[in-house]
């Protein structure tokens, strides 16, 4: 692990760091912040979207005050391997940037883009391994593309992660533009291969998942909200698989960082009563 | 004006705005964060530091969430003026990205290099004429080379503003090579033309100031402690003026947004307390 930049703030340690990800074979970079004090600490990892690095969460959404007052760790990854010799495409929404945590399977995609074992193997020991972490408690959020990761990830890997929470989610991969490419490119044409990393599909299988709750935001001035992000469909899936969903709609909130810091607190505390319980 | 981007957040309003100044004869870009309600709200003005637009602030610094608890408006301007027709150098600590806040006397930054004037006018005109501002209740904050802005036009024209603060300020430009590279530019060679742009030397004179207290926050990991910012020389300066001045000294802080992130609430509280008094 190299620290590539590290600062103080509110007490606690934030870190940016790079290490060797055996999933993309490529180095990963992700920052960490660690509260004040001696943990081991709960962690949250979020997830972001589409075009983001670590760096985007890390400097825009506000959120290591309040992970300091609950003495959270909060880790978030890049979206995606990248370097010369990974593969992309010039669109925004495909390679890199756009990772899609799925672990790919077509050519040119599947050499590097593991994402799905990067996040819930490689990057949980990192942590383990180089961080006071408590890793019986780890929660999952994320936003639109991290939204998906966070929702599927909790989804498939529920000994891994006690709580789970997004913003502006893409709900359903399978009905979206954005999906229906990134899926295909990924994981082929058969939608078969898609279930499992479509958290509406997922949800509505009805295997019973151990989330007492999964924490929803919405901003209704979101442009993407009716033709990729469609949380209704999550809605309509928790209700046939008897899971509770709050989905908080939000009027006037767009789909930047100033609605994620809107509302980020609210989800800290979130994870902190269900990892603290 | 025009309004170039508009985001919700904490309930209030982020506007993204560019208008023409007459004391640039530039467009000049700024941030305004209006809360809740109906107004007139007071105002913090912030300036940043070298290298800075008006979206670092508003990006990083987490400040809307206590602002809008505060009903503080915030107002976060260019640090200088820009374009293809405005004088450039090819260094970060001067011309374009590097106005230092003065009005500039000497070719070629005169032209345009009236920051001095923007700040104290054009800004403020435009802030009274377009948003819910009580021009009454104004002050002023900054950091490093805004912090040196904030506290010289604090000091120039306290008629203006009523509370003033600083995060790691250039405090004695003529005693660090910052500031005697950009004054002897912008101001000509004579100390005697910077002294009233010079914190330190500026408070030394004695006159006394309406300020019953100046808040200035300093990390002591901050790399350029030593050799730019030197805030004993405004420790100095005040016990000499008979100023109080509150001078915190933060162990393993350094000179990022991290830092103001880190103290920011404390400024928005010590602001209004006095603008709201």
């Amino acid at each position: 692990m190299d620290i590539t930049a590290q600062h103080r703030l509110f007490g606690g340690t934030l870190s940016f760091v790079k290490h060797d990800s055996a999933a993309t074979q490529t180095p990963m970079a992700l920052s960490v912040f660690v509260p004040e004090g001696e943990g081991p600490f709960p962690v949250l990892i979020w997830l972001s979207g589409l075009t983001c690095t670590a760096n985007n969460f890390t400097e825009k959404a506000g959120a290591y005050k309040r992970a300091a007052e609950l003495g959270l760790m909060i880790v978030a990854p890049d979206t995606s391997p990248r370097g010369e010799g990974v593969a992309n495409d010039e669109a925004y929404d495909l390679g890199q940037g756009a990772g899609f945590y799925v672990n790919a399977t077509q050519s040119p995609w599947a050499a590097h883009f593991q994402m799905e074992t990067y996040v819930t193997h490689d990057l949980l020991e990192l942590i383990a391994a180089e961080f006071p972490a408590d890793m019986s408690r780890v929660g999952l959020s994320g936003h639109s593309m991290g939204g998906h990761g966070a929702l599927t990830l909790a989804m498939n890997y529920p000994h891994l992660f006690k709580s789970v929470s997004a913003f502006a989610p893409i709900a359903s991969p399978v009905h979206c533009p954005w999906g229906q490419k990134a899926m295909t490119a990924y994981l082929g044409p058969s939608h078969e291969a898609w279930e499992r990393s479509d958290a509406a599909l997922r949800l509505a299988r009805g295997k019973a998942l151990p989330f007492d709750e999964i924490l929803v935001d919405q901003g209704l001035a979101d442009p993407f909200l009716e033709t990729q992000l469609m949380p209704h469909l999550l809605e309509q899936a928790a209700k046939v698989a008897g899971q509770k969903l709050t989905l908080r709609r939000h009027e006037g909130y767009d789909h930047s960082y100033y609605f994620i810091a809107s509302f980020i607190d609210d989800h800290l505390d979130f994870h902190t009563r269900r990892l603290k319980a």
